[in-house]
């Protein structure tokens, strides 16, 4: 089962106006747009995000939805300021992760011991650099760190020729990030109502299944019991895709992990080259490419694979008009996924306001077992003097 | 510059014969063994081994040669069990970490907080299963807590649908790591005297490099900075790549990472697709391939890359002969640095004794800046029955 609509609006759902919101307060990122703000182009050329691939209910569609939106406006409110495109997709998870509905940062699953601990990568497709950190605690934008690492590593070399860290991980990265200014969150206030009571929830069933299991053979029962992991909505990372008027893309995820999950667990979200990947066009590729996954290779089993992806794929293309030069990008996008549903929002500088929308799996179709796969294509223009 | 010898002979140290040394006690793998035993084929048909990408002083080249011999000796020694190829490497890996010459479990190098921080991975070419730790401490052996990862999740599912992990880190990996019976070991006991005596070294050097910094632009000057890392003995990863009888192949890395690197650092041998990979020739592809690394693509800067690779790639040949048929495996293997000498060992199940090397760039040319290539075949045969 595969679907393509080159044309996207038919797909899309409507999507209420909303007002672009300020700049997110972070003392840092006002100081670089400042700083940079004299360069003319605004970076936003489009962006896509995803608020997880997993299950979305009916009842909370308009929640991811208003996730997606959130992000891909705010990031598009920053017009004008000049942006590295990295800062972009940071900037949309920054405001994905602070929402409960999203597995991400504040209210992300908890894992076995009770704790939260976060995943979250970054990748710059102009430098190839990439930032990341896995089972980091008390850190409510892990995405940020992930971010901070990057920029870090792209000023050079530490002091007697030390490579500077490009993944950190526990309390080692929890302690780099204060080191460099991000302020720790309190366990507690990592935590939500609704990932509490997921908890409890999934505790009691891990509890039912154990003793259930106790006094058959073990492995034979463990292969068996496979029940699904989206009623326990384990999957729902987030992430985006971004390519500036230059052609520049960087990608980005973050994540909580699967629910329930040992501690020090990283999942795909933190691996170099399996959360994201961002790589602009160079020498014999004309394409810059732009890619961020939800679940991975890593949740195969026997008979499916559960996750999701976004990829914005784009190339330069100039035209000749007879007053003016003007230089186009042509965008094209897509999400596919193989779990019963997809939530993405996206956004060209062009328009006035987000599209979101909630791709499902047909009804009757078996996840893990059937594909959907959706997208668009974009072109952006910018004049060149 | 680059050189490729066909015949490895003339390329070969001599290797001193030395007695095969008993199996390793572990119980766990004993039991396996046993188990297992009933199986005909050895599994141990080529194992290449390296003791990293750096630099070997002639005055320890017979310590390094000598931990190389040793690995693949202890493999060829258990000859006739039937072991899968993921624990050929792992033996491979838990010999060569047992050397206070290895930066790999005791004796690797120590982080900025004086602490040893270890990262491994393996990898099984016929699951595609991968298993790693990261900055795990307190453990003698980290590769053993990598290879228990894989074979855990060979198991399938954990209870309530949880889907084991595969990759652990800092004190959840631990903690992991305990809790499925290996020892934890005192950190007093993780430090050799060589590893301490290098740690003050290297922090006195940077204690003199960020005295000589201030005053001064400091981004400047941390670019220009980047002086040779392999003075701090700070590359010597050891890994190993294994082709069995049947032609199934598994590679394994473990690495005590950068000297003087900061807590929860990460670094490629724990990286997945990154510090080790194997995957068995399937469906298009005729060859099965394994590749282990030391040093990697983060490590490059602006002019120079610093690492090395051994590679060993094979595939099935068939020959009828008239009284029985002989079934070959055409093995091809090889190892490359661009650092200014790497150490490797080498063994066919047909061998009495492993070979060693301590390939060198020559004489004048600059690491990171020039390749060394160098390589060999092998052909195993079996009978079939």
């Amino acid at each position: 089962m595969s679907s393509y609509a080159g044309v996207m609006e038919s797909l899309m759902n409507s999507a209420e106006e909303q007002q672009p919101s300020s700049p997110l307060a972070n003392s840092r990122s006002n100081k670089q747009e400042s700083s940079e703000s004299q360069k003319p182009n605004g970076v936003c050329g489009f962006v896509l995000v995803h608020a997880g691939a997993g299950y979305h209910s009916e009842s909370k569609a308009k929640e991811y939805k208003h996730v997606c939106k959130r992000a891909c406006q705010r990031v598009c409110s920053l017009y004008g300021c000049y942006l590295q495109t990295n800062n972009v997709t940071f900037y949309c998870l920054f405001t994905q992760c602070d929402s409960p509905f999203t597995n991400a940062g504040m209210g992300s699953n908890l894992n076995l011991s009770g704790e939260i601990e976060c995943d979250a990568s970054i990748m710059d497709g102009k430098s190839l650099h990439y930032g990341a950190v896995g089972a980091i605690r008390g850190i409510k934008n892990p995405v940020l760190v992930a971010n901070r690492l990057l920029s870090e590593a792209q000023k050079g070399k530490l002091s007697a020729g030390r490579i500077p860290p490009c993944f950190l991980v526990g309390r080692g990265a929890h302690d780099w990030a204060v080191s460099h200014g991000i302020p720790p969150c309190p366990s507690e206030k990592m935590a939500t109502k609704f990932s509490l009571s997921a908890y409890k929830r999934n505790k009691r069933k891990m509890e039912l299944a154990e003793k259930m299991d106790s006094g058959h053979n073990q492995t034979k029962k463990r292969r068996q019991s496979s029940e699904n992991e989206n009623g326990s909505g384990c999957l729902d990372t987030v992430g985006a895709v971004v390519v500036d008027l230059e052609g520049n893309v960087a990608a980005a995820v973050s994540s909580g992990g699967l629910a329930m999950k040992h501690a020090g667990r990283v999942g795909q979200a933190a691996h170099y080259g399996c959360g994201c990947w961002a790589e602009n066009a160079r020498n014999m590729n004309p394409y810059s490419t732009a890619v961020s996954t939800s679940g991975s290779p890593f949740l195969a089993s026997e008979d499916r694979v559960l996750g999701g992806v976004i990829v914005l794929r784009c190339c330069r293309c100039v035209e000749n008009q007879p007053s003016q030069n003007i230089q186009g990008i042509l965008v094209e996008f897509l999400w596919s996924h193989t779990t019963e549903s997809m939530c993405v929002g996206y956004m060209s500088a062009q328009d006035s306001k987000a599209k979101t929308h909630i791709s499902r799996l047909p009804p009757g179709t078996v996840p893990g077992q059937s594909l959907a796969i959706e997208g668009g294509v974009c072109r952006l223009m910018s004049v060149v003097e």
